[in-house]
């Protein structure tokens, strides 16, 4: 199905006309600025459910016809919205069990948004009514371009679950599906500790903070089955317009999010969208803002491989954080740009314009309360408008590759948080971002994959750090990659537990591959400085050793002091064509800088543009059959100089620079070779 | 009606007799004690419910009887509370409609105190019942000179609100008579925002932490109601005694307390009163908390422009402080000046006497558990009292006036704190009281209005800073006001939204009497250091900065730096005779010093005393009819000299003092010129 | 009754096996491992409520009946718990009363451990029978050496309270039993303030957070009534077990446990003992960790002034704590002989075995998931063993004896934190330790007592630090006991309230003898340094001061500066043959050290082992009968000298050694002189 989506880079955004209804004259300007903005495509109905249905069965979207003609009239196509971001209040008021219940067993009030249970039958008729009108009532129109599955699943500011009764029994028939029998459950949960046994299925609670709280098994399964059952809610929104409509659907994702699972959620949908707000300008240099936010796109990118849609960004500033800073000048564009550079073909806005009450009305938007078009966020827009016109043809059909994956799970991250162990906090994105880190720096692309990933031969290079929990096929899946030429570099505190958080006993999985047995794991006090030995360089222990013996890989570095000095921190152990690289340390970044430029350098993996590239400076590539488009952008507040390794072509002007390209500060240059 | 309350300055304070019932020499020797500490005043029966009615539907005052005779005997005058600030348990056990249901929705249990329901008939009846009891049976007793209507209203500890089916009743009540129709409502909460719109009156529940949190017309309508009910149930308190004494009422309040607006509780009573309790000697300079508590003085001072009662204070230090830190020898003195130097016509305690057990047995009192009259305590209540008595002719009919006032407004500061923009803290008091500071620098007399105030014109220069809402007539009656002469002075983030909280769209009111149009307002991050220069000096913005455009003002001040170099900091605007200043900027104090400086000196507005305080020592002056009493208070702990523009005469003493006053640490002197 | 229990230093530690019972294997294991690593002694059954009786009412023991039997052919012995620290879920599910209710009123759900109601009349039943159930079964197996009463009684998170009616009913009948009439307890809580007076025993709840939380009286007896039913609770199982069985009986205390008296709880049990868990490493010296627990074990030995167990420590590492750091290299040793040093008879450990799953998998244990008898921790184990069997006959029949005592008391603790003055945080156990500190440093044995105690006379010197409130019969006490003699040292901030929390009026008791009557105490501002003179050196005040007056007393040392400059900081007053020691200021350690140092001096208190000992060594006596052991140990992580007063004996080995001895880093050598 070739589909319009792929045929331009999208600009546009959220939209609630709903709010203006009665001041006409706004939603015409709207148009009018619109057009001037370069606009081609606006999300509707996402909060729209009362305006839709204000009495229970009675629905209205003649408003909203209107709304869409118009718009397409302009050229402006729909990303139409399910509303079941945020329900009617006489929904929630009538059908209490609707509402979410809080893990203290107290059911939410009225109000708010994202505050429904994903379990109750009664929400799941009205959700399956309102998106049967409303897929019935638009299933025509040609103006309408994709589905917009609810919003941001799970956003509702604590961990994304409902313990009510429903919710209850629908997790113990996902345990008994899961488990079977009772016993296998107990087994699998080690409930004999702390006798927890459980006689019955119906003796199982969700954890609580005046309930169950310490039995791992239970926890994590918990974890499982919200993400499932949001999963399960999300499937059974498309079903339902599935009978009315063809055209592509997505859910709005939100990066590294903890309480679902996106590498399982993305094959619910037909193509992949996310929304992000880097807080740029909170540090005094750009550098690790603009990685995690290029690890958000890239995790996006990858969950199906394919372009995604940045389906919300602000244009200015954010409202509901801390602190809450405006983009500078040409930050706007540079962070579009970094969005197209890393695989999005949309740079979609929340909001177009700023409510005038409530919780969002400082919400960031391209047209605000004072200016209209007069106001630096309209003019940022619009040129990043122009901007996107120009590539669209370009780039729209290209993609990023990559010959680099870091393993990043899911499960494995609820593990890890969960165990009572070392310390509080793992660090498990921070660990993850450190790796990402250079592979920014070094203008590299850089895949995701979780566990379950059928791919791990397309790359070179696999990255696991911290991968606590092997589950599935995964330890099969790395022993056959590493045999088969694989290259793959992993760290302390993994192989511990098998996929129901039960321990490894005696040796742990892969072992014999990594070529070592590991003795302890130690965390440091804060007083002790351990460092370790890598090429004759010392590095910083940040806060965990481990000791290893029965040692038959290569010893790359070696600790220096205390108890574990002499002892291996970093080995090398070639199996069948393949290498497996171990860090029985938590290294500071630097060594994973040095670590890493050894190894790229033996794989021979490189940025075409630049070997070295200005600090601040990243490269992210696209192509399509052979034409190779490169983002190179600079995240300086200072103009800086790339040394070219060869000469480059400025796209889309086709202007030739070599030896070396000017970046300005915040500029963007697309280039080919 | 020429009430003995304004024949002379009062000394005393609460009083809990029924503690030591059982212990009549204890009662004796507080009749001596209090002579000796020159009492004349104790405020009876504030916590004494249980005592009057022990079981329901009996009362026993025979034992209150006999204890305020006794004071009367000794002129010893009492201030006679209406129970209600703590119930007895037996009705809190019986009745639970009558104790407070917090946000969560779940009751109190008895205890505490505070912990009434504001709304519940049952309690309203039972207040009724005791408060008639009480009137009736002290109607005429001579001894009594005022009405103290329970106690501290609202410090319960959380928000003052009840949450109870009661309160949502009134709540629900309230609205309608507000909005008229549910439509209208609607369009006031911005309410299609996330589908929030409501059908039904009935659909409206509080805010609650597991409900409703973000439909900002809902919370600051709740403020208004809570605040309006509590006066409800005051005014209610009053009607009862108003059956039978025509004696004045009070209630004390609390300075800067959040949930109460003031300004609309005066009203309802004959005169004000004000509880405080500072912080000294917790910083190494007294002059931030003199400051403050000077403020808090005016605020009360401004509610009637009359003198108040200072209706509790500690002789030496409280008990519920994170760090209670005991008045060092002086500053009881000192502190209690200050009061009567900004319109206190009182000194009473908190409290007479230390009680034997509970919650404040430890808090500061006149009498302490050891040491009766040999305490530092005693001597220096005593000593105060003897210095109330030589001053209480010359100043019981004066009152402190001012030419300068500043706008705080409850509606505003609540408006401003659930805004969720820029950064969470929004500083409103700490920024008034920046202001205020200059003034008490240089001992000038300064008040409060607020948005309701019909006394503008009574003011030569006012100060309005970070007026976020703009409400009622105010708009008109700044106009006015600076059309007429008036000197206006207004800071960024103002004039943002209306009373419902609803944004001003494209041109915010006064922008034309300003003389700008305003761009944006940004937050700076912690690392960006961005200045501005006024007549040739260089500040610092603290966090926040506007850019400003379409300016006609004249600019006083520029930023200098980053993307607002260039750009209008401080402006200037002449409308009809008068000027408008304006702050793009949020600055350091020691702009708003030089800035005042300059100001003031155009207005010709300056202390009589001394053009040049030293540092710490501040001026107040109470005055009547031509005479003028200067009160000059030197909060070092070390003696200064101060510089005297014109010879003064000590008073009482009427000692000439010319060229210069010698002022001992601590040290107090009255004069006249 | 000469038991087995006092035959033998025990070695050993908390046993799972019901965790393991489908891999007998690992059973076989076990034993064969024990054997190796000295193993003597398990505890078994502490968890195993859901496995002697899975479904209600239906018991099984076969599965330990042959764990027991093959451990005690082996020559291992068993401590037998009662189950009751955790309940079977099938019993929380169907008998909700069983479970504890918060204090906010909200019923737990079933899971975790310590879960149970301690008044509930089912929970009760349940126990005699389970309890009955094993006792009956194992009442005559010679392997059982002690019975373990369920485990860390009052450890389950919060304040060891249950809040349910049925505590309401069993604290209702407390207080009746306390004070016989409603009057009493009026009185004693002073509850005319505020007017909280009871009409009704009925009227009295526990102490909530939306209830009462400031009437003193109630707090500090609710915590007296928790500590009270806790015990009861255990002599409720006790009772069970006594039907059958006549071995001794202990539970496992907590060292410094805040909501059980154990002073009170030691006589329910036969013999004590304790679980520690030291946080060696987080601070760069041990001194202050080695100090505190020094404490937790002298103040469990003080309670039966006799040898106790260590029933719980880590070989190796905790997986509870914010930060969980492994012992080093040496360190278990140097731990386990400490506990010996003051008192223990036994090195048990949790754990044996490491769980595979749930919430203690990674606790530190002598066998771990990875290495058996391979790791570090089996081996250190291993030679702690050996250790303890080498000196078994030589220490196992003597204890520390001490000529010092510090009070250290429960409800002075409870009255002291809730005290609402001063500063939030009393540190009363951080002063405490701070005047045992020197007497570490010293090497003198040092043992606690309470206000209960009835063995003043013994000491030579007593230390009451902090003591707020007198109770019982103690002021007449310490009066006999300086008369007769006696050296009582004791501070500020003592002997303000009585037993009921009611301050002392005029004078406080104890003034005669120590020479002084208290005017004031005072809290210091942060920025306000104030010092005193003790012979001519100069300490910090760290932030209380009190002003004497009426001194009559000695004065060794004055305040230097500020309102307190004269006033006397250190007293010394005669009475009678003894002499007391006050005080009036809150010093530093320093002076601590130079004051005890010139005060023991004066008596003639010394460790015999030499006068002068290096930095982190400390010595500890054992003795019995004129045999003397000496337990030197250094706690620096380098190597150190001891200078000798007299040649020593190293034990067992009989080597002389003179002049001085040499300590290896983490070494402990056992002396007689």
């Amino acid at each position: 199905m070739k589909n319009i989506l792929d045929t331009r880079l999208w600009h546009g955004g959220d939209y609630n006309p709903e709010q203006w209804l009665d001041v006409p004259e706004v939603l015409e300007e709207d148009i009018r600025l619109m057009k001037q903005a370069n606009i081609n495509c606006v999300s509707l109905g996402i909060f729209s459910w009362a305006e839709y249905e204000p009495k229970e069965g009675e629905f209205y979207f003649e408003w909203l016809d209107k709304i869409i003609n118009r718009l397409y009239e302009n050229k402006i196509y729909t990303i139409l919205a399910t509303p079941t971001g945020a329900l009617p209040i006489w929904m929630q008021v009538k059908y209490p069990e609707v509402r979410q219940m809080q893990a203290n067993r107290i059911r939410n009030l009225p109000g708010n948004r994202h505050n429904f249970c994903y379990s109750s039958p009664i929400m799941r008729e009205k959700m399956r009514i309102i998106n049967e009108q409303v897929a019935k009532h638009y299933k025509d129109h040609p103006a309408i371009i994709a589905w917009h599955i609810s919003n941001e699943y799970g956003n509702n500011g604590n961990d994304s679950s409902c313990h009510c009764p429903e919710c209850q029994k629908a997790f113990r028939s996902w345990l008994k599906n899961k488990y079977g029998t009772i016993e296998a459950l107990n087994a699998a949960w080690w409930t004999k500790f702390w006798s927890h046994t459980y006689q019955d299925w119906e003796m199982i609670e969700s954890p609580a903070p005046h309930g169950e709280s310490m039995l791992h098994g239970l926890k994590i399964d918990w974890k499982r089955f919200v993400s499932d059952n949001i999963q399960d809610f999300c499937k059974e929104e498309i079903k339902v317009i599935r009978k009315y409509s063809e055209l592509p659907t997505t859910t709005n994702l939100m990066g590294f999010f903890g309480n679902i699972d996106y590498f399982k959620l993305q094959d619910k949908i037909d193509f992949v969208s996310v929304d992000a707000y880097p807080s740029w300008h909170e540090e005094k240099e750009e550098i690790n803002v603009a990685v995690e936010t290029a690890a958000i796109y890239s995790l996006t990118r990858s969950l199906k491989r394919k372009p995604f849609l940045l389906m919300e960004n602000t244009p200015t500033v954010t409202n509901w954080k801390k602190n809450n800073i405006t983009k500078r000048k040409g930050m706007h564009q540079l962070s579009a740009m970094q969005a197209i550079a890393h695989g999005s073909n949309s740079i979609q806005y929340f909001q177009w314009r700023q409510s005038r009450g409530s919780y969002e009305k400082f919400h960031g938007a391209v047209i605000e309360h004072q200016g209209g078009e007069k106001s630096r966020s309209f003019k940022e827009v619009q040129s990043v408008g122009a901007c996107l016109k120009d590539i669209s043809d370009l780039i729209v059909h290209t993609c990023n590759k990559s010959e680099v994956a870091i393993v990043f799970d899911w499960e494995n991250w609820w593990a890890l948080d969960e165990a009572a162990a070392l310390k509080e906090d793992k660090e498990y994105v921070e660990t993850v971002l450190m790796h990402f880190k250079y592979f920014w720096e070094k203008g590299i692309n850089i895949d995701f994959i979780d566990m379950d990933s059928q791919y791990m031969k397309d790359y070179k290079l696999i990255i696991a750090p911290v991968n606590y929990m092997y589950r599935g096929d995964y330890i099969e899946k790395v022993r056959e990659y590493v045999h088969n030429g694989g290259n793959y570099v992993t760290t302390y505190w993994s192989g511990i537990v098998d996929s129901h958080d039960l321990c490894y006993l005696n040796e742990r999985p892969l072992e014999d591959i990594l070529g070592f047995h590991v003795d302890e794991i130690n965390l440091l006090s804060n007083h002790q400085k351990v460092t370790f030995n890598y090429k004759g360089k010392q590095y910083l222990v940040r806060s965990l050793c481990e000791l290893l013996s029965e040692v038959t890989a290569n010893t790359l570095g070696w600790f220096e002091n205390d108890c574990y000095e002499g002892y291996p921190a970093i080995t090398q152990n070639q199996y069948g064509t393949g290498s497996c690289y171990y860090f029985a340390v938590q290294p500071e970044y630097e060594f994973l800088y040095d670590f890493y430029e050894d190894l790229l350098n033996k794989l021979g993996l490189r940025c075409d543009i630049s070997h070295q590239l200005p600090k601040g400076v990243t490269v992210a590539l696209r192509e399509d059959l052979g034409e190779k488009y490169y983002f190179i952008q600079n995240f300086n507040d200072y103009k800086v100089q790339v040394a070219l390794d060869k000469p480059i072509k400025k796209m889309p002007s086709h202007t030739l620079v070599s030896d070396s390209l000017n970046l300005e500060k915040y500029e963007t240059v697309i280039v080919t070779i």
